[in-house]
C-alpha cells in the first residue's frame, strides 16, 4: 500500500462525512435534479467541450483527482488552454494561464471543474485567477467536494469577476462520475462489464468464451479499461479465460489487473502474471498459501493480504490506495458478490446477437437470492448503443441497494 | 384437421418443388440480393405504402394467402381501394376495381404483390385488370409461388398494359414474410419469442417470471400475436406459467394457441382450455391419457395425436392446416429443439434492462450441443430497437442452419 500516504493525506479532509452531506452534494452536483434549462451560449457550450476534450487527454491516469481541462478566451478566440495531467501535477487552469500569459487580463476562462480554493501541492487556482485578472469565469460543475463545493467560486465573486455555473453539466459530470462517487462515497466507482450472447450466456457449457462479442465491441472494452484504474477478475476467470486484460493501446493508460483469490489456487502460468504487459495485483487472504505468493512476487506481481476478501473490502482497499474508477470483469457468482456487497454501481453490458444455447452454460450474473421477477433491480439512466454487430447497455444500479 | 383439404388443393401444385427452385424465387423476391437502387417515383411509393397499410387490415386472418392491398389512382387521385380480408373471398384488385368503377379505364393501379394468373376460388386478376381496361400496373413484389412468378406480370404486358415491379419491394416482402416461407420451404414461418433480463433469464431460480418487461414490450407481444397463425407452447410453460396467450384487443385476431404435450401431464385447470377466450389445440402423440384428452374436448380444446411429437412435425401440421405463421413462446429446452430441427427463422428477443441473478435461473435457449463460441448461430438481418423501457431485438438464423 505504497501509495496509499498521498492519498490519506488528500481525503482526511473528509473523515467526519455524513449522509446528509452527501444528499446535499448529489443534489449540488444535479444527481437528483430534474433535467434543466441550458445554462450559457451556445459559443460557452462548445468551449467547455473543448475543455472536457482536452481534459480526456489524462484520461485514467489523474486519480485520485478529477479529469479537468481549461480554455481561455479573448476577444473570441482561444488563447490558452489546460488539463490536468496527474496528481501531483499542476491543475489545468494554472496550464492554461501558463499559455495564455498576460492575454488572461480581462478574459474568460471556461473550467470543466470549480476552480479549487484551497492550498494542497499547489496554491488555490481561485487565488492564480484572480492575480491574472480574467474577467469571467465559466464553470462546467461544482466541485463535490463538500469542502470546496462553491467555495472557489464563492472567492471568485468576492473579488469581483463574473461567474457562470453549470455550463454542460451533465457531460462535466458525465466525465468525472467516478470522481464524484468516490469522493461522495469514499469507494471507487464499481462498473459491472459483461459480454453475453442474446439468450444470456457469457460462455458456452464446457466455459469457452472467444469471442462473444465482434471487434468493434472488444476495442470498445479496450478503450474503457484505459479510462478505469483497476480491473478486476476473480480466480475462476484466471483459470478458465487466462485473460489478459490489456489495452492493447501502446499509449493508453494501464489500469492495474487485480485478482481476488482467496486461497490461490491459481495457475503457476498466466498471461496475468507476465507484468512487463501491464501491473499486475493479487488480493487474498492473510496467510494464503506463501509458496505462491513467493512465485507471483519473483515476476512482479504485488501480493496483498487483506483479513477477509470480499468485494465491498477490496474496493475500500482500492479507494485506500487512491482509485476512482474499478471495471468488474468476473464471471457470474463474483458478479452477484459484487452487486450484493454494493460495490458495483454501473453495468456496461454488450449483447451480441448470436444463439449460443446450454442450459446450464454461465450467464453473467449469480445468485442474488431473489425468487420473484419484483425483485430484479432495474437500471437506471439505461441507454442502447449498436457497436458494431453488438448492443452495449448502460445502466446504473437504484441508490438503495449501493449507497454505502 | 379439417382444414387441410383447403390448403392441399392451393399447395398441391407445388408438390414438385425443388431446392433450385427456391434459389430461384428467393432471388427472385429480392433475400438474397444486395440493396437496390429506388424504383418508381416518391409518388408511386406513397401508394404502394397505402397499399399495404390497407393490406395490414387483415393481419393473421389471410392464411394461406398473403396479405395484399391494392390502389387505384386516375389523374392523381385515388379512386379505388381493396384488400384481401381472408382466403376464400376475392382479391385486393377485385375490391379495389369494384370501388373505381369505370374510372378504372386508363388508371393505374397499385398492387403490393404480382396479380395472380391463374383460375383458383376466383378468376384470375391479370385477366380481371385488361378487362377494366387499366392503363399501368404498379407491383410492389413479384409472386413467390413459382408456378405464378411472372406469370401475371407477362399477361399484363402481352395485353399491351405497361407494368413497374419493385416499388417499395423490402417493405412488401417484409409484410409477407412469413407467406413466402411457407411457399419456398412448405412449412410456416417459425418466430421464437422471449423476454429476458439483462442478465439473460427468463424467470427467477424459483420459476417466477410475472413481468420481465414493460407494459409497452407486453403491448407488443400482444400486437405481435394478432399477426400470427398460432402460439405455441410446451407443456412446461402451462405448469409454471399457466399463461393466456391472447392478444387482449376486443378487434383483433385470436390466433390459435397450441400446446405440445407428449404425455399430457398438464393441469386440469389452465387459463389455456378456456376457449371462449381463443380456440386452443393440443398436440399430443398417439394414445396419451386418454382421460385427459376428454377432459380438454369437454372444454372445446382440440386435441390432435401426431405419431411423434417433435417441433418439427408440429410444424409440418400446422403447414397443412394452412399456417403462415407460428410464434414459439416457450421456454428454453423446447426452443432449443425448436431451433435444432430448423422449426424457427426468426427470433424476438425483448431485453428488460434489470438484474434479477440466479446460477440455475432458467435462460432462452437451452442445449445445442456447441461446445465454442464460434459455434454460436449467428442472426443476419440484426435490428435493436427501444421498446417502453427495453430493448426488442430481431434477428434471423443463417438459412443455411434452417433450411428444410
Amino acid at each position: 500500500m505504497d501509495n496509499s500516504p498521498v492519498v490519506a493525506q488528500a481525503d482526511a479532509s473528509l473523515a467526519n462525512y455524513t449522509q446528509e452531506n452527501i444528499h446535499l452534494v448529489e443534489s449540488a452536483v444535479g444527481l437528483n435534479s430534474p433535467p434543466k434549462e441550458k445554462i450559457g451560449s451556445d459559443f460557452d457550450s462548445r468551449m467547455m467541450l473543448r475543455c472536457l476534450e482536452l481534459a480526456r487527454r489524462a484520461l485514467g491516469r489523474t486519480s485520485p483527482n478529477p479529469l479537468v481541462g481549461a480554455v481561455i478566451v479573448k476577444d473570441g478566440e482561444i488563447v490558452g488552454e489546460g488539463f490536468h495531467p496527474r496528481a501531483g501535477e499542476p491543475h489545468a487552469e494554472v496550464f492554461a494561464l501558463r499559455a495564455a500569459g498576460d492575454r488572461a487580463r480581462g478574459a474568460t476562462i471556461y473550467v470543466s471543474l470549480e476552480p479549487c480554493n484551497h492550498y494542497g501541492r499547489t496554491p488555490p487556482c481561485s487565488e492564480g485567477l484572480i492575480q491574472a485578472g480574467v474577467a469571467k469565469v465559466v464553470v462546467g460543475m461544482v466541485d463535490p467536494n463538500p469542502l470546496v463545493a462553491g467555495g472557489g467560486i464563492a472567492r471568485l465573486r468576492a473579488a469581483g469577476i463574473e461567474v457562470l455555473v453549470g455550463v454542460e453539466e451533465e457531460a462535466c459530470h458525465q466525465l468525472n462520475e467516478a470522481f464524484v462517487h468516490r469522493i461522495l462515497y469514499k469507494r471507487p466507482l464499481g462498473i459491472l462489464k459483461y459480454a453475453m450472447t442474446l439468450d444470456g450466456k457469457i460462455a458456452t457449457t464446457s466455459g469457452h468464451s472467444a469471442w462473444v462479442t465482434s471487434q468493434e465491441a472488444r476495442s470498445e472494452v479496450h478503450q474503457l479499461r484505459a479510462a478505469c484504474d483497476a480491473i478486476i477478475v476473480g480466480g475462476n476467470t484466471v483459470r478458465q479465460d487466462n485473460p489478459y486484460l490489456t489495452t492493447r493501446q501502446v499509449e493508453a493508460h494501464k489500469p492495474l489487473r487485480v485478482v481476488m483469490s482467496r486461497h490461490l489456487n491459481l495457475p503457476e502460468n498466466a498471461h496475468l502474471w507476465q507484468t512487463a504487459d501491464a501491473p499486475t495485483l493479487v488480493l487474498t487472504e492473510k496467510g494464503a498459501n506463501p509458496d505462491f505468493q513467493e512465485l507471483l512476487l519473483k515476476q512482479g506481481v504485488e501480493v496483498v493480504e487483506l483479513t477477509s476478501l470480499t468485494p465491498d473490502k477490496a474496493m475500500a482497499y482500492l479507494y485506500e490506495r487512491g482509485f476512482c474508477s474499478v471495471l468488474w470483469e468476473c464471471g457470474g457468482t463474483l458478479a452477484a458478490s459484487a452487486i450484493a456487497q454494493g460495490a458495483v454501481q454501473k453495468v456496461l453490458a454488450f449483447i451480441a446477437p448470436k444463439i449460443i444455447g446450454g442450459s446450464i452454460a454461465p450467464t453473467p450474473v449469480g445468485d442474488l437470492g431473489f425468487t420473484t421477477m419484483t425483485e430484479a433491480l432495474s437500471l437506471e439512466r439505461v441507454r442502447w448503443r449498436v457497436v458494431g454487430s453488438d448492443c452495449l447497455v448502460e445502466g446504473y444500479f437504484p441508490k438503495k441497494a449501493n449507497s454505502q
